[in-house]
């Protein structure tokens, strides 16, 4: 029995590019980490230092710069096309590329411009000035093997918090519980998801369709997050994921993963307050830690082979 | 000549503090991590371990929840109340005290309440559900010494970009210079600011002025950053401070911390592309780094010692 | 088709629990940050929110406080005793518990001890004061399924860095490749890897079988590393695995997941110098990602289910 | 009264330099963070974007690279060239340098070499090739103004714990107080420190003056506080600064900064476990933070100005 190259890729991690659209007065931007990592044979390099089949991880983040230059339509496009473009060199037969995406808003108070096309209000916001929204990321990644290319959207550190609407009572209480059971808690936790698009939808979605279907699907998590009266962050993160998929029949799955971010109601007894659910105290660790994946039914599907690419969940 | 203590201040750092209020269906947060540090005759403590005129870190946390009852206001108030509260104790003869402050925005589409007092337009957003907004913070410090109580405000974190409208030349080219000058370029900072309030305006302002000041401070801010053409980040800082002292007289002194986070135009001439100002990298470091203060001339004034308990500018 | 709950796991995260054994004056201490997560059946809370079945987050935090109390062992032994308390429960059909341990180093010069046991040299150090050692931590998992228990071992974040003895030269050059060929270069990551124990070995080892083998392995990682003349990090990072698994039988796989932190030759040309490898710039982003199984031959295997479990590599 | 410039400073802030020293097959590594900041009259480039007398912040980094062809020596002598080059341009009247030194050990089990220089034992550990140490930092400032300059070295994160030997009592009981009096918890602290050096140290000292110097003032530190029977960490900070001035009459003053890193003693009773010191929970936020200046009595001088560009203390 001898020793050998198990599963292996390799490529350039987070090329931070920033891309500015600027045909017209008014630009847009976009900003991305882009990671590209090929897989196939290479096992000359491993074993004994042959590189000629090694596309230099400085070659891939310049094929990510220079694929930019034709504009880069949304993250799950951009990654196609870089897919397709490695996947055309022999010794590549898999990969996966991810890339995350920062969010900018145009500062106000900018005049407002002229109407847009087709008689659409007029812009607001300042033609090339802006501030950075908020800390969440939305995600995108291109997965390849042999049968062919898989396509996951996604977001990550969407931080929402409920001030009502949610309890935790009926557990088990063994040797080791001493939590009480709660009628009214703050629910807070940082959404992680990725969702599935089916085959059906990534051969016709072009980049319109992608960031119209990002934007659907983060607001039905918002909304479903905050309308469910919740008996537990666990039928929480379940409607999350079933709002989705009842809305996009494309959607083939969706996972999320999500911290139980506590907070604490601070026992105000010993100063002679009460405390009626209005002083908290915002926990860092340990946390709580909720994630499943919500799918269609059918005949027992294997796992799909994308998931093991993404850590953390499931 | 024997060894002493020297200037010393102890405290808690970072009290994490989540206020509901729940007057009404509608609820409010204020999300802060609070800071408390003591100044004064803390001698025995150091020199001997005799503990009897120092209260407790524990203690100062204690008191940060349970002023917290009563509602924060502004951070500005919420931090004066502390102080005040400390400087009763005759051991204490001065202090900091400051805060952050994260915001939260409602989750849309919650539906629209009724309108609003004096007739105001229905409030949107979900009554009790929040998702968390720009990672920038807002920022609140109360300074206590023999002169009295000093107050800033100011914001850290707040991530802008001009895509155009800034240009570099002019500078001395000596034997280390290879910098080409450029007519064009991405400016981008992370501009943290602190301002320093007169007494006049400390003296009467209640939590509403603090805020409706702190929200038009920051819009000025980010007005002077889209619309000035910049010649130098130098001139973009400076030009930021002024706006701010000429719209408000009650504001004696700000102050500004401002990296320039280069964007490097990436040559694609090696693969038969150009590049009009159109495909960036984002560099995280080295970094430039201006910081400037901001004043009112007048007869030359030593140094405000508020300013030796900020770190990291001027 | 109807929209189902799939895969899922729930618990807590990142306790932070810090062990002192006193028994003698002679202290030791283990630091750690403990993840518990079970999976089973669950699915009425995700649907209704019906908690009868659901082990609180909050008591596995606290049976992971109380089972330190006979004592810590190794992380490994340690994540074994929890697996096999919450499996009890017949709700629970599997889990994944992990490990980060932290390492300290008693203060020299502190005074030193009577001979050990057996005659040994005696210790160094404090008897009872710690100063805390490398970033780089120590890792274990436990995983649990139909099929039984697998440990894993493994560290993170052991930065290492060869100031010669790397080369990277034949790779194939297309239309995208700017990358010059060079003989002489830092090589420079930080290791994370995991290895597999064979049911063999974890059936009898204790903690101290555990922790002689992860202080083996990791000195074995870091000696191949030093010594093997690098002709691509790819090269680098199969024999690091390799000299693993040749020294050890009983360990089935190891995966490893090395960044390229890339140290850039600074061109001092312009001012007029030159630079034999001397001056580097050592940059954030972006960064080559080298990851790679090392395996034993024989009929093709599955992937090992625990595999999935572990984010970021393979 | 009209707007106007305050006090103002620019530079390039962290490059990251790697240097290797590499004479001999035995290689040295130095690896730095530098900051580069001017002061002056800078007045053109914040009024008018008139950048006549502005060397650029990417000058400042090519120079920080170009000296590092001749060698590094200590942080503090390389910032002190640094310092005096860029003094000589007549419109910089004074600034900033400072350095963090991130440390690397050999890996073992490198080869003995031969018998070092003087007949010394034979160096352990790999020639050329390196793994991280501690997470802790070496620092060091310089700092020009019109009196000429001055030297700070310092250290940060330097990680301690004891396990015994602290207690903390006897402190004033309010309304607020709920803290129960310890005589036995565990103490734990990050060090921050910086000390001045005299005029009369600066004036001779070479790069092997200031790293002994480093090495001693850390290991007497660690020492202060491992030994010290703490009854406040105000009373173990105090001691930390006072044994490195008794030590070194050219040391004129230190100050530290340090966080109490609570560790709660987990109640076990709700399990029928006692928890005689043993099993304690590590906290994140919040946490005590203790500063101090310790310094020598004599005639009541001003605070020196170098601290007012040093944040987060005093």
């Amino acid at each position: 029995m001898s020793i050998v190259l198990g599963p292996n890729q390799y490529g350039k991690a987070e090329v931070r590019l920033v891309r500015v659209d600027r045909d017209t007065p008014r630009h847009h931007i976009t900003d991305l980490s882009v990671t590209s990592q090929l897989r196939g044979d290479f096992r000359a390099t491993h074993e004994s230092g042959d590189n000629a089949g090694v596309i230099a991880t400085d070659t891939q983040k310049n094929t990510i710069n220079a694929f930019a230059r034709d504009g880069v339509g949304s993250p799950e496009t951009f990654l196609l096309r870089l897919a397709r473009h490695f996947l055309t060199s022999p010794q590549v037969t898999g990969g996966r590329w991810a890339a995350e995406q920062y969010g900018w808003e145009r500062i106000p108070p900018g005049p407002p411009t002229a109407p847009g096309p087709d008689g659409a209000a007029p812009a607001v916001g300042h033609d090339h000035a802006f501030v950075r929204g908020a800390a969440e990321r939305r995600t995108a990644l291109v997965h390849a093997d042999d049968s062919g290319l898989t396509v996951l959207a996604g977001l990550r550190d969407v931080t929402v918090l409920k001030s009502t609407g949610s309890e935790f009572s009926g557990f088990p209480r063994d040797r080791y519980t001493t939590l009480p059971e709660v009628d009214d808690r703050i629910l807070a936790t940082d959404v992680t998801a990725w969702w599935r698009y089916t085959p059906s939808f990534t051969e016709t979605a072009g980049p319109a369709e992608y960031d119209e279907r990002f934007a659907a699907v983060r607001a039905i998590l918002l909304e479903a997050f905050a309308n469910l009266h919740s008996l537990a962050l666990q039928q929480t993160v379940f409607a999350m994921g079933k709002a989705v998929l009842e809305a996009y029949p494309d959607i083939a799955e969706i996972r999320l993963s999500c911290p139980n971010n506590h907070h604490f109601l601070v026992d105000l007894e010993p100063f002679g307050l009460d405390n009626p659910g209005e002083v908290f105290f915002a926990a860092d660790r340990p946390y709580g830690l909720i994630e499943a994946a919500v799918q269609r039914s059918g005949p027992a599907v294997p796992e799909h082979p994308v998931w093991s690419t993404i850590g953390g969940f499931v």
